[in-house]
């Protein structure tokens, strides 16, 4: 590992920790009209310090929501380009009075960053613009091409990233994408994720009467659109949770063995889960699958919420005229989205119950990734970060859905470097969202070390 | 039937028309706080007319809720006492764009008074004041003895009424209560009610994990409550309606031969029901009882609401902690309410779903009722009606619940009358509730010859 950038960082710690802290100070929350001004100082906040770590052709673009920042360093010719993203906006900090100190004042206690943001996603992204600080201030150059481009919608679902990165692939163009934001797998274990799943969201509505009826008089004979929703339901999983809707396997490809044994020697504990995350009674889901293969590797499918009839406090006699539910599927790499909306549009018109009409609305839907692990770029980051943290890399997927991956996959070609210093327990969208100081530390050194070897 | 009465009615008809319009025109609407004066007003118009027409005794009867109001003329030794009811108190008017004429300005279209609480229930109480005036006025007396307890609370559960009479048996002993609540089976068919459906209704709590959970991040190992209530409550009857508690048909009687021919002999068409009432794709229910025997004298089971998890406009992909549904059961004679509560809990807790903690609140619980339509004051009711419309009664039941009804059976001994002169498409409790004016008059004088002919 490059020398002169930890003893640069060493040297500026300090400094390094003041600007992050100004950076948490503007309450970005990109959910709230109120916010608005605030996250527009954070987008010129980011685009000051790009331009101040050397970067060039610094802009601002706007969009229909909030801002995008994009800047560049083009002068490494023959050297790949690496895409840096990232997001500058946050989520709402409620409830306050489950904050320890102030959201929007970063507080260091017990060797941790308490604030809002801290690790999803300014502390991380802030990371790149720092070592690509340090590798210039070392340097004087970057050692390979360098974009950088940093949302303000992250939290919202990224429309205008979405819109923009099709209409501007030459401009985008890269042989790799540096993500920072996800999380180690435990504390010390040097992580790349290179599985993700995919997402279909969809509403489905069940019309049984034309209006709510009296159920003493009706109860009986007419159908009840909070029942035939529940029937219909009912019938997409067995009790162990295996989805029913037919086809929804057939293009699942099972994890290779060698993935499944490196899953195998990660440190996890079902008990720990099921005691300090989840918290219910026990676990569920395909007894015949590790936890692991179950959240990442295989698809799922889930009630978000449902609604429908009289829910206030006491008793009402109604047979509900409707009912909604939030339902979605994820999917693994290989599973084709169209494909399981077709099935599951297929599978609700076959089995809706007497009486009772169910339509499907989706909302929105993408595919699962995966990474090869032998791509050139992943193997650098994964030597760098072991270098770094002195443990072999592991590689894991997760279970979540990242769709900026995917449009960089689909949109530009490029793979996607998961390389995130946050930790299991950070607390993200929770009160207390914290960010070890020393990875903030370490993925400054551990970004620019991967750019140093990948220009080599 | 008394040409006395008849000749009294037709000539003081604008006087009963307006007196009725006085007393809608009040609106006193029992669950809102802002027309708590109003139905005061109700209470003390209601005392006042008792009075005129002759009563003795009255009081307005202080309660923690609305006021009772109470009178009575016992001075026919050696005849029946007969206690009529109704309630002075409506249903809010909402929604209010939907009347065509405004819902406490009573107009008279098409033969029928629009208003709120037209029909339910203070045209129908209001027959029973002016018939007990008309008796007076020909007859200077009453050929029964006669009580009248009428609440403010109905529309909101009659609580105090139901306190007040365990504690004022004596008070109100009588040989037969006289309830005019309910509607004709069809135009021009004199119907008594004599059966009635009893109720339990419950809430049931879903707990899966203790608090939401990401479903990326979990979603296949962690059990959701909304999933885990739709599996509980799908388990509970199964595609006909037949309900699939263990024990539930246990003390179920089916109605003997002779009322079974004669609700086939009742002008009922499953379409015109399916068109006009439920307007759903199709009725439901089990296919080898009539429609009638569905609502009328078998059980059932409705989910009447159910809440959980995120149900906002878009997506959000959380498994939710916790779900709740609003159940109940509708109960047939015969039936211990006690008993279904217990097999209910049973069940769930033989069915919650792995990871899922569902637990079962009793809201409320009354038995279903069947009155002996052999029974002397119910011949003579039926004969009284009979005679007024010149068709023989016929005896129906409904699927609904009618507390007081069984407060009247279990605390006082005595049977119910249910001669109601409402008809099937009166909306009550709905826009544009209306009561037909010449029922009006018609059922002023039934109830004073069913009173006549019940002195003989």
């Amino acid at each position: 590992m490059s020398k002169a950038v930890s003893i640069w960082v060493d040297s500026h710690r300090q400094r390094l920790l003041d600007e992050l802290f100004e950076l948490i100070r503007i309450p970005s929350v990109s959910t709230l009209p109120e916010h608005v001004p605030d996250v527009a100082r954070a987008a010129a906040f980011t685009a000051d310090k790009l331009r101040a770590a050397g970067l060039e052709n610094v802009e601002i673009i706007p969009t229909d929501g909030h801002p995008l920042v994009y800047a560049d360093w083009l002068h490494a010719p023959g050297k790949p380009t690496v895409l840096c993203y990232g997001h500058y906006d946050v989520q709402p900090p409620d409830p306050l009075d489950l904050w320890v100190s102030p959201p929007f004042e970063p507080e260091l206690r017990n060797g941790n960053i308490y604030a809002r943001g801290a690790v999803d996603d300014k502390g991380q992204f802030y990371m790149h613009v720092k070592a690509i600080e340090a590798l210039f201030a070392v340097h004087g150059k970057l050692p390979v091409n360098v974009k950088v481009l940093i949302e303000g919608e992250e939290e919202i679902g990224g429309k205008s990233i979405s819109k923009f990165v099709p209409l501007n692939k030459a401009k985008l163009a890269a042989d790799v994408a540096l993500v920072s934001d996800t999380a180690l797998y435990a504390e010390g274990l040097p992580t790349l994720c290179i599985g993700l799943r995919g997402l279909v969201y969809m509403e489905i509505v069940a019309q049984g009467p034309s209006r709510d009826l009296h159920s003493g008089l009706y109860g009986g004979a007419a159908p009840n659109a909070v029942y035939g929703i529940i029937e219909l339901l009912s019938k997409f999983k067995d009790a162990d949770g295996r989805i029913l809707v037919p086809g929804i396997y057939d293009d699942v490809v099972d994890p290779a063995p060698e993935e499944l044994a490196s899953w195998q020697s990660l440190p996890f504990s079902e008990a720990a889960m099921l005691r300090d995350e989840v918290g219910a009674a026990s676990l569920t889901g395909e007894p015949d699958r590790s936890v692991l293969e179950r959240v990442w590797s295989r698809p799922t499918m889930e009630v978000h919420g449902i609604a429908g009839g009289f829910t206030g406090a006491g008793a009402k006699t109604v047979i509900p005229a409707t009912a909604t539910a939030k339902v979605s599927f994820r999917l693994v790499p290989n599973q084709k989205p169209e494909a399981v909306v077709a099935a599951v549009k297929a599978f609700v018109e076959a089995h809706s119950p007497k009486g009772v009409v169910c339509t499907v609305n989706v909302l929105s839907h993408g595919p699962g990734l995966l990474v090869n692990p032998n791509h050139p770029a992943i193997e650098v980051a994964a030597a760098a970060f072991a270098e770094m943290m002195g443990r072999p890399t592991v590689f894991t997927r997760s279970g979540g859905s990242i769709p900026i991956v995917g449009e960089f996959h689909e949109q530009l070609g490029i793979p996607t470097i998961l390389m995130g210093l946050g930790l299991p327990d950070d607390g993200l969208h929770s009160p207390n969202e914290k960010f070890k100081l020393a990875n903030y530390y370490l993925g400054i050194e551990t970004v620019a070390h991967f750019l140093e070897m990948y220009g080599d």
